[in-house]
């Protein structure tokens, strides 16, 4: 396919956003004026964050926008455009068709009335080498403001919407790096291929302004909420026994002998939300998530007189755990 | 270098811009409300839009943002804020220096007081295949909004503001395509390597409300003028004897026994604006560029009853040149 025929196809197939004056087929595209605030991008790459043996192009497409999602999703805000910047040897037809029918099906899973999202522009390009995929997505912060990274305050319960490390072991699984069958581990196979971002539940976050800082888990737990301490300039200490656990990575780690900790700590690549909540406002939160669907998960407090995460036991005692020499797993 | 290091790097070279309340650092870029409503993306990859033993890495810097802000000239915009998606393989850390190091000069070049030409964000990634570099860049429309592909009406002069086909000659010298001495031909080289987007010239033709469609040569004066033609639903006439020449593409061709036409009308990579300007805003438009030095070539004119263009000699005889034809290079 041609550059032309396929702009055009991208044209076809995806309406213009809300809050898009001109989309695809100028110069740049044209927003209304006061409309997004925010901005975030992201890229994958063939063999460092996909491959095409382990996902179908579709579970390309829909995750290559869904990481955006998160960021917006953990800034408080409320998605809408986004620019797809496609490179792919020629010839791949039926990839680059496969990649827009996952795009397409995550535009409509998280398009809502008002605020769709939808492709506003982008750039087409030929590799010879592997495929590339990057979205830029813009949002809208909520009225009071983006929720930051840096305003965790001592006192502030450390807040996660569900259980972390899933994506780590989809990723070990796929790579054979386990003996068992990955078949009896679908969810954390769909953590890795098809992960679905928190984004009603960070725009929720967001609009009642529940948190005092909001990030997602995409480079692992223990590192992501380890940036807002660093931002705040405050410290944690998490009990590791109030995590959510996944059924199917505890019983991952009980068949392989290993600790699931290491995965719900260190393990990057998961759409998670982490914040700091101020303890008056935790009540209010599982009133929302209850609502919306979400859980709440209280592991710990923000102290002033710490530095870093320090991760504790039943009974108070540091846990004993090399998270610091853990090394990310890249894909390839 | 790893991830962290190298966002460290990037956030200590450049300042944060202009409109920008939040840069590098959290899951996205806040922006400051109404500052921006243009947006433009380009990728560049390796062995497709560039070389590294044609370019040095700083000139592969320098253009990746380049086509960018002339993208955002087209608009008769101002540009402000851009986002880098770099993917690089491991350990080319030199490389990545450099490409820096041009986009710094090009920031510091198309830099004004209160609208900064820098990084607001971006993501880093490795790759085991070839380099692919993507710049987001915004703009900001001029308050009577943007001067888009479609506004040209019948009785407007075909206005281009130097002459065109110098980048895709630099590129056939490049690829020793042509038997001459490259070192002969400096502009043309440079035209590949690091050209220089009227962005100045964009943003007063914007500001002054001068054109009624505009857009830059990026695909080729024939191919990008046939763009504003077809969104416009008219045709245009142009004297090819009016086109500008170039000294080095005359010599060039003079020398290879080629048309220079060839180049001028079908040659892509160009950074050149091509616009449509009302009779009656010609003389101003000229005393505009008299001052900020563009010159202004009158080429050609709108006709309604026309379809695509039509390219005249001398007498109004129809040009014999098969520019349909005529494939573009890759740089590969």
């Amino acid at each position: 396919m041609r550059e032309f025929e396929l702009i055009d196809q991208i044209r076809r197939r995806f309406e213009r956003p809300d809050g898009v004056v001109v989309g695809i087929g100028d110069d740049a595209a044209v927003l209304e004026a006061g409309r997004y605030d925010l901005v975030t991008t992201d890229t994958m790459v063939e063999g460092v964050h996909f491959r095409r043996d382990w996902s179908s192009a579709a579970q390309i497409g829909w995750k290559a926008l869904a990481v955006s999602l998160s960021d917006i999703a953990a800034m408080g805000g409320e998605p809408g455009a986004f620019f797809l910047n496609l490179t792919v040897a020629p010839g791949q037809d039926s990839f680059v068709d496969g990649v827009l029918g996952g795009l397409a099906e995550i535009c409509e899973a998280y398009s809502v009335e008002g605020a769709t999202v939808s492709v506003a522009g982008g750039d087409v390009s030929a590799t010879d080498g592997a495929a590339v995929l990057t979205t830029t997505l813009l949002g809208r912060s909520p009225a009071d403001g983006p929720i930051l990274r840096g305003g965790a305050q001592a006192g502030d319960r450390v807040v996660v919407l569900g259980p972390t490390g899933l994506a780590q072991a989809g990723v070990d699984l796929l790579a054979g790096r386990l003996e068992v069958d990955p078949q009896d581990f679908g969810e954390l196979l769909e953590a890795h291929r098809r992960p679905r971002p928190l984004v009603e539940a960070g725009r929720l976050v967001g609009a009642n302004g529940l948190a005092s800082a909001l990030i997602d888990t995409s480079d692992g737990f223990g590192q992501d909420l380890g940036h807002i301490l660093e931002q705040s300039g405050v410290g944690a200490r998490v009990e590791v026994d109030r995590l959510p656990r996944h059924p199917q990575l505890d019983a991952l780690c009980h068949q392989t002998e290993s600790d699931p900790l290491e995965y719900m700590l260190a393990g990057g690549e998961d759409l998670q939300l982490c914040m700091t909540v101020p303890a008056a406002k935790l009540e209010r939160l599982r009133e929302v998530g209850a609502q919306a669907g979400f859980e709440v998960f209280d592991v710990g407090q923000i102290h002033a007189d710490l530095e870093g995460v320090r991760f504790v036991g039943p009974g108070g005692d540091p846990v004993e755990l090399d998270v610091l020499g853990y090394q990310h797993f890249a894909v390839r």
